[in-house]
């Protein structure tokens, strides 16, 4: 263990290499599991200067938890172009992808955003917002030409949250027992029924 | 305030009595707010008393909560004969009416049980489970000769089960916001969305 870094970076350019290095420990471990020992241990850095860095276990945890959403929002991008349920399904597939190999940061995330812990609460409400307003972006539409994959309209947006919801589900339950499910026809449910529950909505 | 019931019960009708009260409490308060102490001056009994029949405010929550459950599932009962998509229909009007008028004890019951709390979350899952069973029960079909609602394979069971996460959502989200769709055209889109979910199964 060593307290000089190999290279020198900057502060922040450190503190993102420690937020990704926590980011990469939370991927198989419970939030509550991230300590700041552990993540002392695994930099080869002193604890007191990682509370330089973060300031508290709490504010290390929504650091990371922040940088992990950060994360999952940037590799879910869907493409630009492309026929609408193909940019979706491209789009959910790293999601299944995300969820499948971070499982116990993503679970004990979701565990402590719904149990009551508000900072995480919030963060985590704010990047299913971002997941979920893509399906509205206008942009993609713009560059390619191909419409868009849900109609803006109240009742789309309420629709896309609950459809959200069901991914989330429907993944984590996956996950515990696929039921004979394999990866793609899991994908193609979870991409097929979002036109589908759209359609759903009456006139 | 007085001590004495007004009719000579039953140590168990005297519980019941009591749970139902705590359920109505509950109803419109979540459940760190459901204390002994309210219970008592709401019931006109002393705390000592419910002690008696509950032990403990742990075991009181989790007494009311299977009750609440319990009113949930019996209330939520599909009719055992019509068309499949009608009786899943007056399944879900029961179920979105039941959030409704008991809304904060439900997000408090979800939260709970979300966030780690054993106990709850054992009964909020039996309940799930309860409900989403139904979904595949053969007795209605048996009576009825009209089919079942969905058929029964490891697919259509991980289906349901985001399907209802997703109803959860869509309740909840509806309530905090309802952006002009009705409880009509909310029921339509839940009973909908499931047949249009279960289609969207590769073969």
């Amino acid at each position: 263990m060593t307290t000089t870094p190999r290279t020198r970076l900057s502060p922040e350019q450190r503190r993102e290499q420690l937020l990704d290095l926590g980011v990469r420990l939370l991927a198989h471990r419970s939030l509550d599991e991230l300590s700041i020992d552990l993540l002392a241990e695994e930099a080869g850095i002193s604890r007191g200067l990682l509370y330089h860095y973060f300031g508290s276990k709490q504010a290390f945890h929504e650091a990371v938890v922040r940088h992990a959403a950060d994360d999952l929002i940037a590799q879910t991008t869907p493409p630009t172009d492309g026929e609408p349920l193909e940019r979706l399904l491209t789009s959910v597939r790293a999601y299944v992808d995300y969820v499948v190999a971070n499982h116990e940061g993503y679970v004990s995330l979701v565990k402590a955003a719904a149990g009551g812990n508000e900072s995480l609460r919030a963060i985590y409400e704010e990047a299913r917002a971002a997941l979920n307003s893509r399906i509205f972006r206008e942009d993609a539409v713009a560059d390619s030409g191909e419409g868009e994959i849900v109609p803006d309209t109240p009742a789309t947006r309420l629709v896309v949250r609950g459809w959200s919801a069901m991914t989330e589900e429907l993944v984590l339950a996956w996950i515990d027992d696929p039921g004979g499910v394999t990866r793609d026809q899991l994908l193609a449910i979870i991409a097929g029924s979002l036109r589908a529950v759209v359609e759903a909505i009456p006139d």
